[in-house]
């Protein structure tokens, strides 16, 4: 695989991962959306197919568009090591390019959202904030760029994250094939509704980043965005995001190596 | 592929696809339809499939079912230009079929629907009309016909359209078959969850036309119908469901050409 | 295929199909149920899996599990007239063993159901009968067992079965193999598919029969069953969930034989 | 098949079964849980998306995951009678760690659940305590670990986990591959999504246990876990979901040997 099939297929699919990915999450949260309040199972299913169509675009670069799997698939040799800098530093612009394409989808519904007193507040503390969020860290629409603990627990949140990757990798190393994710029609879609199974079932404590690119590259531009009264970045939290997944990324390697 | 292939695949075909799609905003929109209320993953999962269903009738023709997706092939070179006129013809004509389908299937729910003066408002101006739409422009039933935004900025919406209508068109240009859409079983199956996963994720500010058949083949139809109380077509916005998916789809093809 | 591929693969797939279907109207309908109020969503997918399920039974005879799509069939040259008669009767007998189990499955829930006075009503009917049904002549739980119109309207009800049965068997005929309904995975899973998106999009005036099999058989286990208070079998309606899907069929048949 | 291939992929593959299937019902049952009340659907797609991945990863061990399944491919002569024990054995432990990770992945979640007067309770009786399970046997998460009736009926409840556990027993032998459950990406899809259609058209009465291994295990984890104010674990109704699902699979697959 050449660096350009790298570069090309990484930084792309991982900006419609995120595009998809991200907008679901504003298309859910913010006021003036059609699906404002669509639930869980929408949020799931979206992330699921954002995988899928992410995934199928970049089919020339294997379709890692995470770190974590492109870490397990080292570990495994099945990807050189000399090649990660690149895979993971494509995945990071990716994830920047389509969470600033989510602003600009979602740019009326944004303002809408965060100009709403009732959502931010009045600018006059003596009448109260109103407070939506579970920690005083994030701010409004966070939730729509990077994931959250709903009980903010270090131990907890790194094991929920570390589990929740494992099975992922675990998933994807057993595919059985011998270079890349098998970006097969059938492999995708595998790939894609064993995402979705983990965001049901393993999303509800943290929100399932799973995936360093995908928490830390839209928390950077939600950093950075001039949305009016955003609030925070969570700062505190960004490193469990990273860490977990990597983790879990690693064991999972380590128990295929080891079982299989 | 024979203009007669052309011609049955894409006039059936879209007429499915518009039957299916408009037939599931009918049927969570309409008092008196059993799915009323069913909510926007009903939505997206029922253009999902209507899109599966069409495309799977029209194989011989290669299942654009959209001039969008025509538009793409043709710059990519898998379509002859000579051809585009009537793969955009037939869709429209289609799309009128379809829409037309959808009325008569939901005859009684739209009769029902629009003789409630709950929902239509009463013909005495002095008690106020019921006012249930986002833009005065726009019908009671139009959502079930054509598109609209929530928030009306042109710039925006056309935004939204164009980056829609571009990640449909990049997945089904990655597809990596040499002619047509490849209307495998496999194939159609990942297109119809790509459309889900569009309008899970990037349906919420307009509805995601990302087809000018789509959306102004039952317009037609809409400004046409004997419907009572019917209200407005909202003309003014009608160029933007066709301009931003084919400016959509020529910026990934283009993006295709220079990176794949 | 043999007289006894077609009974052995007929009757016991489409008891699966029926025992599923009616499953999950049971599931989302009675008191009780864990799956009680899960919404049309619920429904249609139910309905979807159960053709799947029992397609994938029913592989060694062609898994037809509806009159209309052998009629289908028949007409376009793919199943033997002197066949016909032997699918539908299986198929009218596994319907039947199938919503006998639905019964069976639900019967607790049944009872909680029939016998609360707040669905069925007061003996006393000075106090007034609750109605919880669209028409009189529907019982309150005819709805897991055969279909019924929202709106009552002959016309626009055989409108909706006929049009809504000749999209499943136009997407059955132009799936391209030779005999039968190509129960491969792949086949199996795109039909299962079509059905919910018939479902989702043309469900809502009438229920979708779609099936003459899976409306007559079922009312006729309404009709016998020893249900307290189950009211009416609405007899006067059953013609049509009858003749609209074998018309459908005949159409898509004939349109299929014209065009394709 | 060798006994480290069974082992290893029975233990692996039912640990991730449990954990994605317990999981889902943690996300939708306690609070703080972003997933809390997602519903009745979400439940049914994340344990199908549970065997689905369980499959997936499992597939060097033919992926039975479930003592009924491999009672039913013993007694259709395409399982070894003396590997049995170690598949069961297998599936058991697998079941066990499987349950113990969804508690440390819910673990913040299960303390604010059972830590809630409002929903264990206040230890004054004199207040009364606050019933939100069906029997007074059932503690308020057992529902996460293990089945339970909605009406309790030895003979109903028996009758419902024979019926569902045949219908997959009966899809997975007809799935026509001579070894195994066919562990190929679409037989995995099919059988996953049978799993899901089960559960919304046949879950409603008992909560399809469908399988000995997934009701029996958790239910001892549950048992042993230190977990504040868990109630019972309802010892007297766990004889159903291990006999039921094992006569289930008997009877599908002695009519799959008289019948195909």
């Amino acid at each position: 695989m050449s660096s350009s099939d790298i570069f090309i297929g990484e930084t792309i699919g991982t900006a419609v991962l995120i595009l998809l990915g991200g907008g679901v999450c504003a298309a859910v949260t913010l006021k003036r959306s059609k699906a404002q309040d669509a639930g869980w199972l929408a949020i799931t299913f979206g992330w699921g197919f954002a995988v899928l169509t992410g995934a199928y675009i970049a089919a020339r670069s294997g379709a890692h568009l995470n770190p974590a799997v492109t870490l397990g698939l080292a570990i495994d040799g099945r990807v050189d090591w000399s090649d990660v800098p690149l895979y993971i530093g494509s995945q990071m612009l990716g994830a920047i390019i389509g969470a600033t394409l989510v602003w600009v989808t979602y740019y009326g519904q944004f303002r809408a959202h965060l100009t709403d007193p009732e959502i931010v507040g009045t600018p006059n503390p003596s009448e109260g904030m109103v407070d939506q969020t579970a920690t005083p860290q994030a701010g409004p629409v966070l939730g729509i760029f990077s994931t959250g603990p709903e009980v903010r627990n270090v131990v907890q949140n790194l094991a929920t994250e570390i589990i929740a990757t494992a099975v992922l990798v675990l998933a994807i190393l057993t595919q059985g094939q011998t270079k890349g994710l098998g970006v097969s029609g059938t492999g995708v879609l595998m790939t894609a509704f064993v995402v979705v199974g983990i965001g049901l079932s393993l999303g509800g404590p943290t929100g399932y980043a799973i995936n360093p690119a995908r928490d830390l590259g839209p928390r950077i531009v939600h950093a950075l965005l001039p949305l009016p009264n955003k609030g925070g970045s969570d700062w505190g939290y960004a490193w469990i995001p990273v860490a977990g997944p990597l983790v879990g990324a690693a064991l999972a390697a380590g128990l295929h190596k080891l079982a299989f």
